[in-house]
């Protein structure tokens, strides 16, 4: 199946309820490089699915994981990554809507379908399997379900699981919530990226923003998720892709991508939301705060409509940065009264198992073009993890594809 | 038409083309007590229509003004009061839409139609006629329509205007954006109230949280505003309806008002978001800030859905209360990633000249029952104002209709 990217399928008959050993790249502190060891996988418990990982890719959220950047969510050792695709090989005990064999896009906002909040219709978050940065353990019975042995004391020291996936293994086990199945045909090289990056984005625009056709858009920030979002924007029609940010190297790959014009934020002699309030005749329809910072994030919700600069206008910025500071919003109260909104928004808005099969298949029978091979800047084999974090880590890369 | 409150109609053929002289309640400085003058009112100059008011009421925000809390706000000598309804007396050059003997309610935040905000159909929020405190002229020439003439020296001083309206007078001049024109059987003494305090608050419910049957709903503030709420809330079939408020004497109205929870947040040995999460079994689905304090804005924030206290949750509150505090929002832009959602609205989210015809038409033929009467708790002559006021200052009125 090399002509979808799919490899070679797993086998679990031979391995089903037994533990697997494989390779997975390792977290033992804040700030150490990852470390290729030998992990013992246990099979899945209740509720569990064991996944034979086939590709995976590195988000910034993992590096900021690595190097231990807040410190309540530092926990090693721990096996990082939240990006990939692969086959059930085993299913534990309950899980009832997968098998083995099953191709499967892993998701760190899982759906339980079950819950109050998946039965209540108004929100995306699960309240089994959200996203939850302190979770680092199994939720069936707070265990892990990896283990490093030293081979000389024979030592077995649990190994921590993170964001529901913990994709930098050969072998991964997760709860059946955050696994969805999809098309069997479907490249998993590329639907990877529907884990985290691409959903994202394309779902804060389409589902969140709702953007129309004709709409006017920016973009703060172009790493993978602000340009998911500007791909989402292109999809829906929008009129204008703005797209801002302070490496200028970034501008190639936007207008690759659909992005219209570009603002070099360092270069401007006045604030962002000036420069663009004048290119659109008062400002966009809409805006995506896409890098964590406070700042920016004023910046962007300034930079919805206001023809009159009369602090009246509309629009809807939506924050996907991560918000790292401890500082409070820099938005006054009386500024929502302004016709502006604000918004936050995880993993695009979608139900994972609900929506995201739905959207492999209409990118298969060519009903829907998402752009991923323009994601994709890199590929290589897992055993060359540290190569592609340095390209991350230096802008080089927006989604490097590694291959088991 | 004393059966509908409405006194004797304005004859305009008169007084057409010139000044009128009458009674207003001037202010002539930050806390000074309202001055009963005489005044001279101009005809209508282009876009506007001379009113003859027969009620008007008392709002909060007339207080705040006359008492110079704000002090970019402060111009004196000016007409406050922006609740009325009246009849048109004449109509100034270009106007269509209006003419002599119409029966109109006055509203702060106009609508003309034309503009881009107008036309955009994404706010409420009208480039021409838009509330703004800062403006106190007339937007067709800078001027004002009002002055009073000193009696020894002849010096005619002109007078300020108010919030598009300045109510607190006979005879007023305003934009015919700012004046809706409504069913002449109407109850002008209930239809004032439209101006704001109802329109605002049921617009809230409806408009901008849209509640829909069983939902739960929290209001902070029991005044007009927060009951108003409260009133769109119960018409749309909300399930549980809890008010919070630090004075209990305004309970008993509440309960009236179909408010079915109280919560004196004074008397709470907890924040009251986790009372309220206890008693609704994880939160409401709808808060609404009323009363323009900042860490009530972020109770408000944190009493909707949060079943297990995750930090995962959903609902949407909604800011109407006036936060005259320079401190930015007490929210952490990752708040904004769990589900829930904070948004302003100004004069509850209708196009008043659009909108409000139809919700006078419903509530006359039944199909709408508005409880105008609940919020009318004194009626007086125009000439006890300073009664009025007190009453209001005292929070002993919700709603003091004044008649002329």
């Amino acid at each position: 199946m090399a002509s979808n990217g799919n490899g070679s399928l797993a086998n679990g008959a031979s391995t089903r309820g037994k533990p697997i050993k494989c390779k997975a790249a390792v977290a033992w502190g804040p700030g150490e490089p990852l470390v290729m060891e030998e992990v013992e996988v246990a099979p899945p418990g209740h509720l569990e699915v064991r996944v034979k990982l086939f590709f995976t890719s590195i988000c910034h959220t993992d590096l900021s994981f690595l190097k231990g950047e807040n410190e309540q969510q530092r926990k090693f050792p721990r096996i990082l990554g939240h990006e990939a695709a692969g086959v059930v090989e085993s299913v534990g005990d309950g899980v009832e809507d997968l098998f083995p064999g099953d191709h499967v896009v892993l998701i760190f906002n899982g759906e339980c379908g079950a819950c109050v909040y998946c039965e209540s219709g108004k929100t995306n978050l699960c309240g089994a399997y959200r996203v939850d940065p302190f979770k680092s353990t199994m939720a069936s019975d707070g265990g892990t379900r990896f283990a490093v042995v030293d081979r000389s004391s024979g030592e077995r020291r649990p190994v921590y699981h993170f964001l529901n996936t913990s994709t930098f293994a050969e072998y991964t086990v997760l709860d059946a919530g955050c696994a969805v199945k999809i098309h069997p045909k479907a490249p998993l090289d590329k639907m990877c990226l529907l884990s985290c990056g691409i959903s994202t984005g394309v779902g804060a625009a389409w589902n969140t923003a709702n953007i129309s056709a004709g709409s006017t858009v920016a973009v703060f920030g172009l790493g993978a998720v602000g340009l998911a979002v500007a791909e989402g924007a292109r999809l829906r029609g929008a009129a204008r892709i703005i797209g801002v940010d302070i490496n200028p190297e970034k501008f190639a790959k936007g207008k690759e991508m659909g992005v219209t014009d570009f603002i070099d934020s360092k270069a401007c002699d006045k604030p962002v939301h000036e420069v663009i309030r004048e290119m659109t005749d008062g400002g966009v329809d809409c805006s995506f705060e896409c890098t964590g910072i406070n700042d920016v994030l004023r910046e962007a919700f300034l930079t919805t409509h206001d023809v009159h600069c009369a602090c009246l206008g509309w629009g809807l910025t939506v924050v996907l940065g991560i918000h790292a500071t401890p500082k409070m919003m820099p938005l006054h109260p009386m500024e929502l009264f302004d016709g502006r909104r604000i918004t936050g928004c995880v993993f695009g808005g979608f139900k994972g198992k609900s929506q995201l099969p739905d959207i492999v298949d209409k990118c298969m029978n060519g009903e829907l073009k998402l752009n991923f091979d323009g994601f994709i800047t890199h590929k290589m084999p897992f055993s060359d993890i540290h190569k592609a974090i340095k390209l991350l880590e230096e802008g080089k890369s927006l989604r490097c594809v590694l291959h088991f």
